[in-house]
Parts: structure tokens; sequence; C-alpha cells
């Protein structure tokens, strides 16, 4: 089972991960990529493993072809997908936790050659139920503090065993609130403490008024490249009402994401040919106790987004030690050129 | 001038380089990677700009051969070089500063095939006289709140530019404490105030009985893979007596310094076939100003360490979510497959 284990210094958890334990020489790059065979096709579900959720065409059965989305167990999962109670120690000077998560795969589309922004909006928009279907399941476990949501598009992880290029995402149920999301939730509380509003409805409000940084804007969505932008053409989608927790996206509201999120990602594969990309989702944790203090008033601080990051650049010495990012591209100028990037979003 | 902008979220700060700015194309890596004519070889020393500081054989002029150690400003800083004042600003709800600092490289030998764990431990103190030398100089100015100092080696950023092996280090004056830094300093108060003893100092006596971790030793230092390493073969450098500043390390402790620098390198180099790395050191930041609290207590509550990176993963989606860590060899087997990488540091 892997372990979580806590730096005794500042407190971050490292997952020590067993299932994907690798000797030095496996480190070293291939000399030469493959696409490996893709077991994620339709017509291969006995490939992966058994089906845990999916959308379905009318007559069609679990773990044969006819799906539309479908969901399935990491075959080599983060964190250990396990029944048992999650068990936390002490040794002395350090923090440790059992392993143990759910690390599901989502996949989008039962074709190949289909990236998510080259899909239509109908198809997004199932992808995007069956994210919020997940995220409630997940939360219907009283172990997980977390869901997180993400993609990672075109990267390339340092092993051939990953290369197959199947569009999918990812969701892994945590144990543990994770520290960059309690950050989060500390600073908005502080923000909205002080001024009695949310920092993202201000940051959004300005962001429409100077309008420097839009890149899109439909009825319930604004999309722009944010001020202290990390990574160039880094972008956020937020929703305009506010709303703490993405699993309360109401349904009518489904179409109008899927629609920005096929524009940006659209946009960014024309403008940059392609990049190697995450998307990220933030949003409000589980609140299965009342324990911490932010939990009360998450509802009115916090503000949910999908944080876009193409993967441009490579982090050096320098962020690692500081924190800080080098963004050779201002936000103004990027989020101009996404803009000026004409795509077809329906 | 770059300009250093705060996240109104969680208040990290971005550097948007206006020196480094780049087009979408030139994000495209080239298609193949040629070495370019070195401008640090001894001999060019015209190439580079106006020398700074260096140590020199007897009878040599600067800015001409004759040296061991060179230190020039960087033709491509991250932050500018300037001596106005540092400008700070609020654009509603935005914080932004003047991007002024100094970004210095110490070329660490005149010959361009060394790489820094294959020189002699004679030459190593140099280098290591010299990094203090720079340290000192920077918090001289009470622009500078802290002194980065870091390598990068054998990485490749995503530009052609960058293909220069000539072995470097580079120290960096910020004109803020980075929040990587900040969260270590209160951290470690914390722990100080709980116990009435430094953290790391604690991590040291339990590594030293558990045995399962260390790396290697000396009669002044200690170097083992952290509990919670974040990257596969993770390794810190600690000095055995308490000390919260590198800067302060006496001269009689240079030559253990270096050959413990040059026995952890060399073995990484060797079980791992010369893997990219970065080393960073972790040290109390400038002390010029007594607003911030934890600087009272920092000389009892902090202490300097070497952090060595190997680069073997990359980071994706989940780390960028989460802040957690991946790392799929347990430090146990790295230490002790480190441990047992026999090198030769005389």
């Amino acid at each position: 089972m892997p372990e979580l284990r806590r730096d005794p210094v500042v407190g971050y958890w490292t997952i020590i991960s067993t299932e994907r334990s690798r000797r030095p020489i496996e480190y070293r790059p291939p000399l030469a990529m493959e696409e490996r065979w893709c077991p994620f096709c339709e017509g291969r579900e006995k490939e992966t493993g058994v089906e845990i959720d999916s959308i379905r065409r009318p007559g069609s059965d679990p773990n044969s072809p006819g799906w539309d989305v479908r969901v399935i167990l990491s075959k080599r999962p983060l964190l250990a997908n396990a029944s048992a109670a999650i068990e936390r120690f002490g040794a002395g000077v350090y923090d440790l936790m059992d392993g143990i998560g759910q690390h599901e795969l989502i996949i989008e589309s039962p074709r190949h050659e289909h990236d998510l922004d080259e899909m239509s909006v109908e198809t997004i928009e199932k992808v995007i139920q069956v994210y919020i279907r997940r995220i409630h399941h997940m939360g219907s476990d009283p172990r997980f503090k977390y869901a997180l949501l993400f993609k990672n598009h075109g990267l390339i992880s340092g092993s051939a065993k990953d290369l197959i290029r199947h569009s999918r995402s990812q969701i892994i149920g945590l144990p543990i609130t994770p520290k960059r999301v309690k950050e989060e939730l500390l600073s908005t509380r502080k923000y909205y403490e002080r001024r009695d509003r949310c920092v993202f409805c201000d940051i959004m409000r300005q962001e429409k008024q100077t309008a420097l940084r839009i890149v899109a804007e439909n009825e319930h969505f604004f999309a722009f490249c944010p001020y202290a932008s990390r990574t160039p053409f880094e972008t956020w989608i937020l929703p305009k009402k506010h709303s703490a927790d993405f699993a309360h996206l109401p349904p009518a509201h489904f179409k109008d994401f899927a629609r920005m999120l096929k524009e940006c990602l659209s946009k960014i594969r024309n403008l940059l040919d392609d990049p190697p990309y995450n998307f990220i989702l933030h949003t409000a944790p589980f609140r299965h106790r009342k324990r911490e203090v932010y939990w009360k008033t998450i509802e009115e601080d916090y503000h949910w987004y999908l944080q876009i990051s193409p993967r441009l650049t490579k982090n050096a010495g320098f962020e690692w030690g500081t924190g800080i990012h080098i963004n050779p591209t201002p936000p103004e100028e990027a989020a101009l050129l996404l803009r000026q990037t004409v795509v077809d979003v329906e």
C-alpha cells in the first residue's frame, strides 16, 4: 500500500508510491517513444477492469460497447482503493497515514482520436455530468475530505508506459485536504472577513472593467488570464454567479460550461499548436466534519474555478527554492492572442 | 523592467519577465539541440560582461584569464539589476512591485568539461568561499530580503539558448522573502515554541538512531534522504552543529562541506547516470528590519540546509492541484543505494 508521509518542517504531504515503484535504471527516458496499444477504446472494455460508472446508449450492457463516457479505476493508482479504515501513525518526529484513496479514470469518448476540445458540446456536457456524479459519489464516503479532478493532456511523465493519448480525466478521492486547497480556503476567508465580499467576485468585476485579460465570456461563465499567471497562457474559467462548490452546478448551466471549456481549450490548441496542458478543478472540500473553522463560512468565502495551465516552460531551482514562478509572456499579451484566436464552439 | 505580481487569492508572487519575453512560436522545442559556443571558458572573459568578483591566481587582472572562480551578472536576469528604490503599487485588487534584484552567475571553474562534483575538494572550497562572499555582499543592500543560491545541472529549460553545460551556480538577491522561505521560518518557530528544540536537530537525531535514510556523514556534516522526499533520491546536507545562517559557516568547516557536497553529487551521478538535478540552499533571510516577528528567534528556530533534488520525474496535474508530490522510490531504498555507491572524494 502507498504511504502518505508528512514533512516535519513545513507539513507538506508526499505519496511514497509502491504501486509505481521504480528502480534507478527505470528513470532513464526511453530512446524512442511509441504509442502503445490502447485499452480505452470502445470494444476493449475487458482490458480495463470493471466499469464503475458510465453514460450508455439504450440497450447496451456494462463492460461492453455502447458507451459515451465510461469510468474505471486506475490500474496504477496513486492511492490504494481499499475499504479499510485509514490508519494514522506517528514515528518520532514524523507523521504517516495509510495511502488509501480512490483513483478513477474518466474516459471521455469511445473514440481514440478525439481530444476533449474536439468533441461536440453535447459530448462535453455528458463528461461534466459524469464529473459531478463521481464527485458526489466520493463525497458519500466519510473517509475522503477532497476530490481532485484534473486532466493531463499530452504530457509524458518520464515513463514509456504513459504514452496513450486516448482523452481522459482523473478524479482522486483524498483522505486529507491538500495544503494548497487549505491555503486558498484560509486566504479567501480572510479576504471576506475584511471586506464582506468574495475575492473571486472582486477579481471578475475588475477584469471586466479593465478588459485587459479577458479570454472569453458567455451567459454563465467568464474566462481570463490571471494577473499573476504562473505559466504562459494560464487561463481560469469561473462561474459568474458566486458558487463555492462545482458539484452544485445546476444542470441548466452544463451547456454553457461545456461551451466555455471547448472554447478555451480550442483557442489554446490553435494558438500554441496543441501544447501539453493540465487542467485542475479548484472547488470546496467535502464537509463531513465540522471541526475546521473555515467550513462554517465556505459557501460565502470561496468560489470554484477551473485552472488551465499550458505546460510550455519547465521549473528549475529558482521556482523550487522560492515558489516564485517565472512567466515570460505577460497575461495581457496572452489574453489578447487567445481572444484573437477564432474557434468554432458549435 | 520585469514585474513582480502578487496573486490576490493565496498571495504567491510571479515574475512577469520582460527580459525573457517569448512569443507563442518560441515555446516550441527545437528539433535538435546543439551545444552552443561557450562564453564562460577561460580566455573569453570579454564575452560575459564585467566581472564583479573572482578568485584569481597571483598577478592576473580582472576580466582576463587567470581565475579559478568568477562571478558575473546574468545577461538574461530574472530581476533587473538597477540602483533605483523598489516601488510598490496597488491596482485595485492586485499588488505589484518593480522587478528589481541582483542575478549573479558563479562560474565554478575556468574549464568547460568539469562538473562541480568532478572538481577537486580545494576547488569546491573556493566556490563555497565565493558563495558566502556574494551572500554577504547582497546582504549589504538594504533593498534585498533574501539571497537564493541554487544550481541547475543538466536541465533544459525549453529554449535552445540555455544549452551551455559549463558548470555554474546562481545567486539572486530578492526584494521579498519568498512564501516558501516564510513557511519554513514560521513552522520551525512553532516547533521550537512547543518543544524548545530545533526541528532539524530533532530530525538529525532520529535519522542517526534509525540509520534508515543516511547517505553520508563526516565530522561537521550529515546527509540523508528526507522522510517525505518529494523527488526520488532527494538528499539534504545539514551542518551537525545548529546554525541558522549559511553565511556564518566558519572557514574551518569549508573543507568538510566541500567534501560532503562532492560526495553526495558524485553518488547521484554514478548511481543515476548523471541525471539532471537542482540544488537549493535554504538559509535565513537578511535581517535588516525587525518588523517580522519570526526574525527575533530565527537563530534558535532555524537550521540551514542544502537540498539536492535529482529531476527524474515530471509534475503533472495532481501535484499542481494539491501540492502533494508522488515519489516512486521510497527514501529508505534511495539512501541504501546511495550509501552503497562508492565514490572517491579526495
